[in-house]
């Protein structure tokens, strides 16, 4: 399944997706193409080393959100990407774009969703004192964080953590849970009941397993 | 520290207070009068079975809520409680019964708040498909489960829960969580920040263990 990933910050989802790639642990997905609607996004230089293919399509060019939205589904259309990863983009997509790839598009969120959806969510958890927090990964809808939840994992929120710190902890689970799901998806193995995912054992793996398969 | 505990349901977070005093894991904390809403409740055939004083405070023979809660005041200070813990306590208090008790009522909510606030969050939680449950302990607010956070602990959905198999999972949590607590707080462990919640060390025990003491 080639994958197209979107981005918009310093890469750090899209440097673990590589890392799974390079070592075995995303196939049958593979990285098609990464896509940034900033110019100046450090995404683009990790897609670069990467070898990579790389577009930019900056949503300040465009008169309209379908006019932006448009030339994103042909940069996907040019690499052929069968998927969509949202790592780190941060840009609503319309129904159009979301019909373009049903239950194919993947959000990463760093909070326990529905809590903190939105902007900063580590800032919003440390600021409401919550004491657990942790990633969510899920398929996009039009809402904002608002699709089925696929996987989550929970940190827990130190005394001493401010949002940079919680974040940091967050992102060494979301590193681990982001390439797991693209391999899940692209192995056929999650199926949408509703608001429901259930994540199907791997071919061999004993049903008993699924829901640590990730 | 002299504990009213406000029951309206089975009583299981009582008898895991109460199993927490018998052996020894509740003190400084003590349970003093166990009193109940509901004259049917079967917490109050828990608390006797325990041996504690228990009352009940029917809200319907009340001709307002004002009543109510000076009945349900007049009963704590019966018993001179010092402190309120709501276990499974399902009335709303008004700023009066929260100030007679400034940071000295504890709530326990079977949800990661602020995610499901309210009934059944075992049930919200299975609906809305996430990953990830717990249960938060907080101090009372006037507003329905919006307090300061005391503990939260995580427990995993597993593709095959409804929504009693999973709140009997965070149950096992909770009837861990509230007693220590508790505990804590009958200790002067818990100092409240705004709305971030930070839970001393024990004496004798390390600071770096802080987060781990409940």
């Amino acid at each position: 399944m080639r994958l197209g990933v979107l981005v918009s910050g310093r890469g750090s989802n899209l440097a673990a997706l590589l890392a799974a790639e390079a070592t075995g642990r995303l196939a049958p997905a593979e990285i098609a193409v990464v896509v940034s609607n900033r110019p100046d996004a450090g995404a683009l230089e990790v897609a670069r080393a990467a070898g990579k293919p790389v577009a930019v399509v900056d949503h300040r060019d465009f008169a309209d959100r379908d006019r932006f939205e448009h030339a994103l589904l042909a940069a996907l259309a040019t690499h052929d990407a069968e998927a969509v990863i949202l790592a780190g983009f941060m840009r609503v997509l319309t129904p159009t774009f979301v019909a373009a790839f049903p239950l194919r598009i993947v959000n990463t969120h760093p909070s326990l969703l529905p809590a903190f959806p939105g902007h900063d969510a580590p800032a919003q958890a440390v600021a409401h004192g919550v004491k657990v927090a942790g990633v969510t990964v899920h398929f996009v809808d039009t809402g904002v964080d608002t699709g089925p939840i696929i996987a989550q994992r929970a940190v827990p929120v130190l005394a001493t953590d401010d949002a940079a710190a919680l974040h940091r902890r967050i992102q060494v689970e979301e590193h681990r849970l982001l390439p797991a799901v693209a391999r899940a998806l692209a192995q056929g193995r999650l199926v949408c009941e509703g608001r429901t995912v259930v994540i199907r054992a791997a071919p061999g793996a004993a049903d008993a397993d699924a829901d640590q398969l990730l």
